[in-house]
């Protein structure tokens, strides 16, 4: 195993920063590494923007759900989805872009391309003894974060990225067992065939918690899914995305 | 600069690949690293299917626009975005969690939890000295490749992954510069900023397809990505994501 594997398949997400700011050559890197992804069709549909304002970044912790380590990091990062770049384009060559950029392909494009690279960042980052967490949590209210950092239609805040030195030990939650999530030459989409597996997996998840916390917690897989996708969240996206003016047709 | 970094950097697709097959201890390696990556909520909304059958990978790099590479490689992934598993998960439960699998805000999450996993996949493939392409063409014909790999409701092919031993030195285009990609606490939409940017790119991108071609080929990002988006393609995507109960609400 080479160390690039050794760090990937040892990532977990660190919630506690020390204060230790990363170095403008750190930031770029980390942002070269990003550029650096694949990108369909060439189109690098993505703008990142750093957030170093104290009082947007305070702003952005209490929108993401009063997430203290969005504003207490090395560095903030929010990854956006962009096409707006694209529209510009448009008008100097006089060629109508807009059908497509109003496409649910491009949308996909645009989400697909920024996920790429910013695993590249995190990835980066990693390497080089930091610690990283994804932001979900940024897609709370997007109105608010769009006009806290002034985001154009065309655009899409998808997640925000702390990055620091970590100040604290975390574990590794135990993903699916491989067959589950990897098969070969045919998607398995029988139903018994997947409750057992789910089975299997719940007591692996259930332990790893019941070991955590000395026994206090009882918790399994499914258990923990239905419980968050029965509430409704986010339900404003559909909204949000098409007054962005993606994922229109 | 690290080995992890310089293996980020040195990316480039290759698109001609030596016969020899990965290893199934590689593939292994590979999907580990990808299950490896930050998942939103635990949700792990992805499956990769491993195509192994000949006659299948023939029929896909058919369906990707006669892509030779798509079926000669040493293996070929295909990334899907996948909320079934989490219906199967509200049936055992006995929990509503329709809503939510219909909504735009997990359609979002499902296609970045799989590119960033995808992502893992690809260093740590070429950590190991190999190649890879994604490919996005993949797309063109999803109503050909569901029902060829048995794809159910609520799960989406979003690209392949073409990996194997390099039998080609390919180039890297240059990015966009770091400063329009990155910009600091907020986005700066001032189109005569974003056109000055982009006449600085174009002479980038002109030069490296000078340089490469001899002077035969003259060819600016904006011009290129004008032609590209002001082509209408794929623009079924949008009932095809819908017909797999996915982006509705």
């Amino acid at each position: 195993m080479n160390s690039t594997i050794e760090t990937i398949l040892a990532h977990r997400s660190v919630r506690k920063f020390k204060k230790q700011p990363l170095t403008t050559e750190q930031i770029e890197t980390i942002v070269r590494c990003a550029q650096s992804a694949s990108t369909s069709s060439f189109i690098q549909a993505y703008t990142i923007i750093g957030v170093t304002d104290k009082e947007k970044k305070q702003k952005l912790a209490e929108l993401s759900g009063n997430q203290p380590y969005v504003a207490e990091n090395g560095h903030f990062f929010v990854f956006c989805a962009d096409l707006y770049r694209h529209e510009v384009i448009g008008e100097i060559e006089g060629r109508d872009v807009i059908p497509s950029l109003e496409s649910t392909e491009k949308f996909m494009v645009s989400l697909i391309d920024t996920a790429l690279a910013a695993q590249n960042a995190v990835i980066a980052a990693e390497s080089m003894g930091l610690g990283i967490c994804y932001i979900g949590g940024l897609r709370n209210r997007l109105e608010e974060v769009k006009a806290l950092l002034q985001i154009p239609e065309r655009v899409i805040p998808l997640f925000g990225l702390a990055v620091g030195y970590p100040d604290q030990e975390t574990d590794k939650k135990p993903r699916l067992p491989l067959h589950h999530v990897y098969q070969e030459n045919l998607y398995n989409s029988d139903k018994e065939k997947i409750q057992k597996d789910l089975e299997e997996y719940n007591k692996v998840v259930a332990n790893y918690y019941k070991e955590r916390t000395g026994g206090v917690r009882e918790d399994t897989w499914t258990g923990q899914m239905s419980n968050m996708l029965s509430r409704r969240v986010r339900m404003y996206m559909k909204e949000f995305v098409e007054k962005q003016k993606m994922d229109l047709r």
